[in-house]
């Protein structure tokens, strides 16, 4: 390794040497025209007059280090982690922290093990979290639960590299032994949080447990609590959560707050990835609302680089992995793209292309989880009939752009003296299956604010115990696109009374595609296509579907146990006042 | 552990709760008024209405983190680690990462474990960094070479925590596997630097070891390149090499760089220490010197926590340990004091007393090191007699205020063919002889800028190796305080013809007094007045002294090898225009 000193000199040959790059340092915050040269995967030096066995010339573009994204769910890209990989790549991420939880959700610790074994070898580091919440809570069904000595197999097989976001909160506020068990099972390790809306001394609480990040925050006042409370704040900024414009000001009033901040995913979409890009137009975004652009950059790079404690990486500078990126401009601005991409001093982008990751679907078939359940247990449509009961309704509201839901209050529209959707009034039902166990367990209610009229959407994708869901104007459609989620082993699809217009399989957990990002993109366009056929309007309706299951999200959810509402306490009536 | 949760929720009473506490808040910038909660030595929460079963006002003064020095040696305070902490606890300091070289050069690794037993249950967390430069450079001898599988020792006795400044940085540019070896075996660790004036491709080759932060920026461009090649920059204000205002620039032109700067104190006295105070000292500089206070306050709590992966520390946050401190004001200004200081949410410092440190001098006999050389090897005026063989003489040259020397071309004045020390022109004749080994190797120079008129200084403290120095006005008054510091195994002397005119014993490896802090103060100035009655002008005339025996800083030093500059790899002759 020393051979690294010897590089660095210019006694020695590097085996590669950038020239004239011009670095974005977020010390100085300035451009500086130099040589990076790199031996063994590692950066050498910068400086001038290099020479390398291999040498490229960024002819005075803008050169940053490899982008971190600090929170996402690979699962909800649909994609694998090698089509996942494949498609950040393009736009200069070098790493990634992903919770798989998902996955873990939907098969347990095979999942987890899938999601490792698929992300060896890749262009870009997967870190995983350990999947802290799987149940998410008491009140939804997973495959199975992992519990704290779970936790500790993860970390002991080195799966893992912290914890993973810790929802249920409720249980770490009050100090549940099981939630403070899998948080000391972890040890010492950043400890990732989520905890929305949660301030005053139930955040304390969870804090005292040593949790130090969250991602949840949609108010500058919530924000602003929890940086002062010694939080890591990661931004979200995915496909359909937007909080980077509503946060910003913290750093732009602060910027040494941008220290403690980054921008993170999430969730987000292949076809977002794809048509927009990733970390990279986190930056553009962040440019564009005025922040400086260097202080951008340290929160997609060395900030989370620090938060994760992985010191070898978040700058260009010597003894440092050489993961770094050429924009195609001479700055960052608004409007950079990304010109090549380079990780571990091996070029692995150019031209819009990635190198070395063959992306062939049948060769990961090798790789495909060992665990399927086959879910027989379906109810008919006139197993899902509800009867009126009351004549105020509690309604899940849905208020697109954000991942809270209000509760609403409505007189139901009643046929027969059941309670029917209500398309003029965009109130449909809305209904879960348990899949993992094919009990056949179910749960009914209404959803305001989706747009259906008439119709219905289901998908295998449900946050986070991944249950059938499925929305509709009308009974029969509703099971309709029950049977056919069944059938494919899980997946998206849109029906319209006993026709299916449009499908779209996830072999993988009822998740994921072997597809490649492409194809995986195209089909949820087509599926989204098919869905706003039937009235949906709104923006990822099928992202903003399988959030309404998440129970650790206030206000109002439903999972395959029925109504939720985890600041108060859990399950819900169907009807406000319906007394028993 | 998690009724702390039950703390910080309010559901039971916590041990100790600050009312009114003004708290200073690094993030918002902003002081909050709010009670502190601490439960089982940790911080539950922050907040309004918490009831302790102690309760303490705090009667809306500003209170702030206890507060960390990430770099110091102790031994140079000459006070025992007891004595050093009980004297920095009255200071507001809660943490120090301390670099136990001095001592280990002393007596190897009996001295390191001397330290480390004397750190413990002390009111100030003493975290070793494992000496990587004993010797600092092949170029002065020490009591024994700690090699890597020494240093490997020292992690695994969990004696140290990081890699102690490694020094010799023509070795790691060069590449030699013994310090690479030593950087290695220290393993995933902060890798602590000292690189003076190493810049360019030097620096890219001294960062390609691993090594992430300096402490010896003189200049500003300097200080900013050596940021900008991601190193954490440790900024250097101890009792006589003052570098803050220099360097300060760097942070008040862009306070994000306040998240990869501290404030450190390197060398500095127990007088310093008591008069002026430590941390808070260093505070009070920045805010003198126009530093937002909040930022300054960062740079003395949460970034050397920060970089030292001390997860648990640097903010007043819930879930960290309960390490703070009130002031005597309710803001930080440049004259605030210190009113009193928890440590893991015990109260330690109260009107200026430190409870529970005994300081009695006798109760840490028992703890004192095994080793011990006797020096009976000296030579005599007649031995130390330079003949003139040249006329050009290099001579090291001081200036105050910073630990630089240069080589200065002198005249030298000759009498009987003897070059003789010239204090008209303030040249002094300066000794360094070996008291490990007791070989009696000791080599002789000269020096400009002590002021020396009469007499002799001389001192086992002496950089790094600390063998005996001696520098004098006259052979006989060097030879005098030569065996005095022999007579007293080691300690501090000021010698005038045959005559001690003082002497101050430093029983502990020649470096440390089992004193109390004010005897151990009061004895250095008695020392300083001594060396004043002999002309001696400059401040801290001891540690100048000590400082022109450490080979690995520019440029002229001498050991007992003879000449040394580092930069010029290795020996120096006297005479500059001496050919043989």
């Amino acid at each position: 390794m020393n051979r690294l000193a010897a590089a660095a000199r210019g006694d020695i040959p590097s085996d590669l040497v950038i020239h004239n790059a011009r670095i974005a340092n977020i010390f100085t915050q300035e451009y500086e025209l130099a040589d990076i040269a790199v031996y063994s995967g590692k950066i050498a030096g910068i400086g001038q007059g290099y020479n390398g066995r291999v040498n490229f010339d960024a002819e005075g573009r803008a050169v940053i280090p490899g982008m971190i994204d600090g929170h996402i769910h690979i699962e909800d890209t649909m994609m694998t982690p090698q089509a996942f990989a494949y498609t950040v790549a393009l736009h200069g991420t070098s790493a990634v922290m992903a919770d798989p939880h998902e996955i873990s959700n939907a098969l347990g610790m095979s999942g987890l093990e899938y999601m490792f074994r698929a992300s060896q070898g890749l262009p870009v580091d997967i870190f995983y979290g350990a999947p802290s919440c799987v149940p998410a809570s008491e009140f939804e069904t997973p495959y199975s639960e992992l519990d704290m000595s779970a936790i500790k197999s993860m970390f002991d097989r080195k799966y893992t590299q912290h914890l993973g976001e810790m929802m249920n909160f409720p249980a770490v506020i009050a100090g549940d032994p099981e939630a403070w068990g899998k948080i000391l099972a972890a040890g010492d390790v950043p400890l990732t949080g989520h905890a929305p809306g949660v301030t005053g001394k139930s955040l304390n609480a969870y804090l005292s447990s040593g949790i130090d990040s969250d991602h949840e925050c949609t108010t500058l006042d919530e924000a602003r609590e929890k940086l002062s409370r010694g939080m890591w704040l990661m931004i979200r900024e995915g496909a359909s959560f937007l909080d980077l414009k509503t946060l910003l000001p913290l750093i732009k009033d602060n910027p040494l707050n941008a220290s403690r901040c980054m921008a993170v995913s999430d969730d987000i979409t292949a076809r977002y990835l794809l048509e927009r890009g990733h970390m990279d137009e986190k930056m553009r975004i962040m440019i564009r609302d005025g922040l400086n652009p260097f202080v951008a950059l340290r929160m997609v790079t060395l900030s989370p680089a620090e938060y994760f404690r992985l010191h070898d990486r978040g700058v260009i500078a010597p003894g440092k992995i050489a993961d770094f990126v050429i924009l195609d401009s001479e700055i960052m601005d608004e409007n950079f793209k990304i010109s090549s991409v380079w990780k571990d001093g091996r070029q692995i982008v150019l031209d819009n292309e990635v190198f070395s990751v063959a992306l062939d679907g049948n060769e990961y078939s090798a790789l495909a989880p060992a665990s399927k359940v086959t879910v027989t247990n379906i109810p008919t449509a006139e197993d899902i009939k509800i009867k009126a009961e009351g004549s105020v309704m509690n309604v899940i509201g849905v208020t697109e752009g954000t991942v809270i839901t209000k509760t609403l209050n409505v007189t139901p529209k009643i046929e027969d003296g059941c309670v029917i959707p209500d398309a003029e009034n965009d109130i449909a039902k809305i209904m879960v299956l348990e899949r993992h166990r094919n009990t056949g367990n179910f749960s009914v209610g209404f959803v305001k604010g989706l747009g259906i009229k008439r119709g219905a959407v289901g998908s295998s994708v449900a946050h986070d115990a991944h249950n059938f869901v499925v929305a509709g104007a009308d009974d029969i459609s509703i099971i309709t696109a029950l049977n056919k989620l069944a059938e494919m082993g899980g997946g998206l699809v849109v029906s319209d009374g006993e026709k299916i217009t449009s499908s779209f399989a996830l072999p993988i957990g009822g998740l994921m595609s072997y597809l490649p990002p492409e194809k995986v993109a195209e089909s949820l366009v087509e599926m989204e296509n098919a869905a706003s056929k039937i009235g949906i309007e709104i923006a990822h309706p099928f992202m903003v579907l399988s959030f309404l299951c998440l129970s650790v999200i206030p206000e109002l959810r439903i999972t395959d146990v029925g109504y939720i509402d985890i600041t108060k306490g859990g399950k819900q009536k169907l009807f406000a006042d319906f007394v028993r």
